[in-house]
């Protein structure tokens, strides 16, 4: 099968998965898209983002991608169900991914998630988690302020530490032995999270566990690339080009980015208002 | 006339301006749109604004306001000429008034303005300022975590003083005697700015200034509600209702927000294209 992977966001976050994507699927084509100019989503109610996911997804696959894949954990807390129900592709999310390798890796003790506002309140973590283990043994924890620190590259800052700590604590004193690392800008803070929370600790980033399944969802459907072709391409598309992007943009890929194309954003909005306008007069 | 005031914002941070119009203007309507489902403006790219202050205007246009204030620093940095030139009623912008005031009141010391990234890098307001006092009189200084901090009520928080000690260190120390508050949501540290910038620095909030700058306006145009009158009423339209909404409204406004009525904002999107498709068979 010759089309793209495509991969979204709701800004560059999901970079950090698309990274993880190209290590483990070299030879597979990969498209991003980033919803740069209605980032964040984690801020947002539920109805506002499941429309924007349909729509990013919608742009994926006039790109002709044979697999969708949320890369915001927001939009897979909200949107995945209705995605699936309405698109012709396999489409995977980040949230079920974590929560396997989180119920795979607890040694008996409590379990805890941190995440954006939207993606805790929406429970559904807390609810995958509670089916396998018992709701006794699941916390959570929104942390609100991680995006925009991360965004800023106060990564080692005292500020972040500060806030860390404040987020952490709580987890740290109920002996929390495995933490989802539920947002794809969390990874970035793996460092200072791991110090603060101590080696009792393993953090699950779902971004490793995606990767893997969507090679094995790929191999399964008869979808995969054969092994040995060309090496993968990527393209990527944004709705707006922020302030700082390039820095942004490298320190979630590792490596810069490369050429970005721009998506209007309205064009996006109406897909098929967009099409129903091409056939009028 | 009859029409009401129409005020937009990137989200819920322009509120400041509309208790301040609504002080000093009580008779007449007032109607507030936040593009909360956008927000933030601030991150991002000059055209991605421009394209939203003109659709979010347009909304409100829809709705017959007789006069359009541009809440939100970043749109007026980026899009307020092109709002003048684009619509059939005047257009006020927080920034001009902003630097009125701070040119009247400084000393003969550097002023200084603190701002999101966007409104810094599209150079306004340190373009205003240097025209009317010299450049070498102004210093400016993007302040990207205030925005978060001040939406999670971290008002005297530790975190926010240490943030605060960073941003404002710089301007401190050049001895600024006055300091414009560049952003929507900057009035709610007032207190902590002026305790570090001590009681050398006039902290000049743009939104009293601007609703002074209206009520002129509306005066001069024959546009104002005579006086004595009915008391002016309120409506409320979102692109979004985020999480924790009516509280972070509240701190805004100063009082409970009331009923708030929802906008698609794809119906927003392209008020042309909807117009035709509404035309067409």
């Amino acid at each position: 099968m010759s089309g793209p992977i495509g991969v979204f966001d709701s800004g560059m976050g999901g970079l950090t998965v698309l990274r993880a994507l190209r290590e483990r699927l070299p030879g597979e084509d990969l498209v991003y898209f980033g919803d740069t100019a209605r980032v964040p989503y984690g801020t947002k109610g539920e109805r506002t983002v499941r429309r924007f996911a349909l729509e990013d997804a919608s742009f994926l696959l006039s790109l002709g991608v044979k697999m969708v894949v949320v890369a915001c954990n927001t939009a897979s807390a909200f949107a995945l169900e209705h995605l699936r129900a309405e698109l012709p592709v396999p489409v995977l999310g980040v949230i079920e991914p974590g929560v396997a390798a989180a119920v795979t890796r607890t040694r008996g003790g409590p379990v805890g998630v941190i995440a954006t506002a939207g993606t805790i309140a929406s429970r559904r973590y807390q609810r995958l988690l509670a089916a396998r283990l018992g709701g006794e043994r699941v916390l959570a924890r929104a942390c609100p302020l991680l995006v925009p620190l991360v965004e800023e590259g106060m990564i080692d800052h005292p500020v972040t530490r500060q806030v860390l700590a404040e987020y952490l604590a709580p987890l740290r004193e109920a002996g929390v032995d495995t933490l989802i690392l539920g947002c794809t800008h969390y990874p970035l803070l793996r460092e200072r999270i791991a110090a603060f929370m101590g080696p009792g600790t393993v953090l699950v980033d779902s971004a490793d566990t995606l990767a893997d399944t969507a090679r094995a969802e790929l191999q399964r459907l008869g979808l995969a690339r054969p092994a040995g072709g060309r090496p993968g391409e990527l393209a990527f598309y944004l709705s707006d080009v922020p302030w700082r992007f390039a820095e942004v943009a490298e320190r979630f890929l590792g490596h810069p980015i490369g050429e970005v194309r721009t998506v209007n954003v309205n064009e996006l909005a109406a897909p098929a208002a967009a099409a129903r306008r091409k056939d009028a007069p």
